[in-house]
């Protein structure tokens, strides 16, 4: 299309390459281009990525992975089919987390309907503020966390789609303050007394980061003791809190924990519920990890109490396979406290004349602004699954936890450090050179290193991947994380025998 | 493959659906379905999405929209065909923000390149925290927040992507208290003087929602004045500045905007930091939706001096085009202040005796645990189009909106607010029957109910999305944001034609 005076004008002349006025073309290519590299994401991340006879990573030290990857940012631009060789890189040297031998996090596997939902929200490409910009969403999100309360035991309530489960925890602080000291949104903490925090020694650290973050402070952040089996004590949350107050601080909220981060225990949410309820303080409870076994008939019992609380971390990205990120933070409250100790009511955003009932324009519930959609992908599998698929695969990954755990204690060389609660399955594999000796502070040491060596040997071998770390008096110890229902038993038999083959001459 | 005597023991038994040895149907069936889903994505999303003959949105009452959602989630899942039509659905009822009709938000348009990123991060779903489980991620961070950073004329410093420019704000906020009072990660703001902050009445929302939300207070944010372009005041900023002192409060951070909310303007930020190095005070610059000129050699004078800050947000998902969630903040510190502040060193990843370079593991720098990859989608465009092509899309931009302005003036019944800087077009449509009448209350009563109409209509034809807003005395006025240089200026007409048809009786 030839272009007009005030074109020109303009600078609106052709010469940067296109013809504003006919952007056709540029659809049509970039479609071309998305559907290529389809091709490349199917055959490569999903087909071999899955595949068992495939390697779970490619190992490269940085700097030649930098290299390879040519990562530097330049001032041309590159050819579509440089751009797919770069989509096939990316694939190539990025670890598998859906492969059967990734058992490094607290996420793995795939499932196909989120992924689907996944795509479909990146190409939507909205945010999750108003319902003008986003209305299907704004109904879709009220719909899961209402579904997901109901699951929690609660008939009404609130929440929001959060990003990370670290951050649906800062909310939950926040909601917390708020709701006893109102005037903190405005005054700050200056014009309140010292507030406590209480949290087991197992929690996540995301306690500390929160309280940090919010201003209140690590240190006020006070340790409770677990049970040898990583469970938060009752008995020493009550004199915790005993301790803060003749501190001379409030106690604000108890952090309690459903599937801690290594050992995947379960606090006793009732005996918990009965310590704050006996000093008035907000519950609330990161079942970010364990909230999951909610769907599981056989399994809920280890939330008994969870009705109990005020508020509710759920990571669906972990246990339900949703992919990075799904989290929420459920409320008990009807009283609109999220709205209340988040709203900044910006007129550009959340006018108040629009012609629609304005409460769903639920964005100011958020401390975020755009806020990326992500409920769809569970939303989708939800609708796929239905309740009884989710429970099936809770199950599972329950029965394929509790065979490695059964394999693992028949075999020499492996050592459970408890019996899990969860599919978190943390144990040593001691080496024919320390098997029989006695357990002392040069054995220790000599343990502390094995985990290491065979962790560094299974990545560059690409043979499989899972984590280790020490704990309190524990040297570094494996933990296996045991959540794709998509692996096998043969899976599990090999994770071991790789161990054994791995660490037999440390 | 027949059940082993040990699987019925552990209720690994075929009967719940899957034999969990031979996983392969379940992918085989997961990708097919997926398959088919993409066609339904390019040709509802991104075909007719991008299809100026198409609807832009397709509006439902909330009660109407629920129930062809059918939005409950229930016990027993649904087969493919279903599914399917949900995906279907969910399209259709869904903004089309791709679409050369929607200038509602600060983001719109469509990147294929940023798009195929976006698919390869949800198929390769890992978290942004360890170089062993996002090897690939970890170097590309790198890689674009150093160019991002050399964009704002610093050699070196520190940055990370965030979950939105809300967040990355804060993230100012933090960093710039501790700074200061290291003792406020474990103490918390009671060992502290009361902070103050300082952003003019035109910065965004968060400032507000982050001084709550940091335990700071949003009495103490000082609001500036602005002047009539929007831009904050020097003289003003450092009288609040004096005002802050003579309370006995601590001036924190002075909060900056480049291209603001609403009127798009910038701050002079050579001046800003002229009082901001006079009384030794953090200079943030929220770049969210400003920063992207400092790719154009013809726009970038409009950030002259952002060297000069200490900190910037920017967020790429707006004026690039990447799609939600893309926003970084930048830091000129080289003293490791990011890390300093947030992290808790979680033994569970950040081993300190892992095998390579554990400076990649930058997880702890964030205030999140899990974190989504945000880069790839940045970094795979930016190879696409290179930094010149980056600068072509934003001249192109610019054009457009100097295009629709220049057009705006010369037609009867609109009238500009100012003269705008960056991209956004504020203006109001006067409808005949106020043309030349006396602008007293009785008109501007009538006149912010204006668009509020045109909009319900607009939106409930489909033809088109603009957002409106009143702001200060200035009653309800539409801001037209034109960002995506795939729109024409024909578009630009129709926008003017259509507003005038709508309105023409009010």
């Amino acid at each position: 299309m030839k272009p007009q005076g005030n074109e020109m004008a303009n600078g609106l002349t052709p010469n940067n390459g296109l013809d504003l006025n006919d952007p056709s073309q540029y659809h049509t290519d970039g479609q071309l281009f998305l559907t290529e590299a389809f091709k490349i994401i199917m055959t490569e991340v999903l087909r071999k990525g899955t595949d068992v006879n495939e390697k779970v990573c490619e190992w490269r030290d940085p700097d030649e992975l930098s290299a390879l990857l040519d990562l530097e940012l330049r001032d041309k631009g590159e050819e579509q089919p440089q751009l797919l060789q770069r989509v096939q890189d990316v694939a190539k040297y990025s670890v598998k987390t859906s492969h059967p031998r990734f058992l490094n996090q607290q996420f793995a596997g795939v499932d196909y309907h989120s992924l689907t939902g996944r795509f479909l929200t990146e190409a939507l490409n909205t945010s999750q503020y108003t319902y003008e910009a986003a209305p299907v969403f704004v109904l879709m999100e009220n719909e899961v966390l209402r579904k997901m309360r109901a699951m929690v035991g609660w008939t009404d309530g609130d929440g929001i789609f959060c990003p990370g489960g670290s951050i649906s925890n800062m909310y939950a602080l926040n909601l917390a303050r708020y709701k006893t000291f109102p005037q903190v949104k405005g005054q700050g903490l200056w014009a309140l007394p010292r507030l406590a925090v209480f949290a087991s020694k197992e929690s996540h650290y995301s306690v500390q980061k929160g309280a940090s973050f919010l201003g209140i402070g690590m240190d006020n952040v006070f340790v409770v003791k677990a049970d040898s089996r990583g469970c938060m004590i009752p008995e020493d949350l009550d004199e915790k809190i005993a301790l803060a107050k003749s501190q001379g601080a409030v106690p604000l909220l108890v952090h309690a924990t459903s599937g801690t981060t290594v050992l995947g225990s379960f606090d006793d949410l009732n005996r918990t519920a009965d310590v704050c309820q006996k000093h008035k303080i907000w519950m609330h409870v990161d079942a970010a990890w364990g909230a999951s076994v909610l769907f599981s008939k056989q399994h809920r019992h280890l939330m008994n109490g969870v009705n109990r609380a005020d508020s509710v971390t759920w990571n669906p990205h972990k246990m339900l396979l949703t992919g990075l990120q799904c989290s929420v933070i459920l409320l008990k409250d009807t009283t609109g406290l999220l709205n209340q100790s988040h709203s900044a009511s910006a007129t550009y955003l959340f006018q108040q004349d629009k012609f629609y009932d304005m409460s769903l324009d639920t964005g100011d519930k958020s401390i975020q602004c755009g806020r990326k959609v992500d409920c769809l992908k569970l939303w989708l599998m939800w609708k796929a699954l239905g309740s009884e698929g989710f429970a099936a695969r809770i199950d599972k990954a329950f029965a394929l936890a509790r065979y490695v755990t059964e394999e693992l204690v028949k075999r020499d060389g492996f050592q459970l450090l408890e019996k899990p609660q969860y599919v978190n399955v943390c144990f040593w594999f001691i080496p024919p050179s320390l098997r029989g000796k006695n357990k002392d502070a040069d054995y220790q040491e000599r343990l502390a290193k094995v985990a290491p060596v065979v962790k560094e040997r299974m990545t560059k071998k690409g043979s499989m991947m899972v984590g280790y770390q020490p704990q309190g008096d524990n040297v570094n110890f494996f933990r296996l994380v045991v959540l794709s229902p998509y692996v096998s038993q043969q899976d599990m038999d090999f994770f071991l025998d790789e161990i054994e083959r791995l660490g037999k001459d440390l």
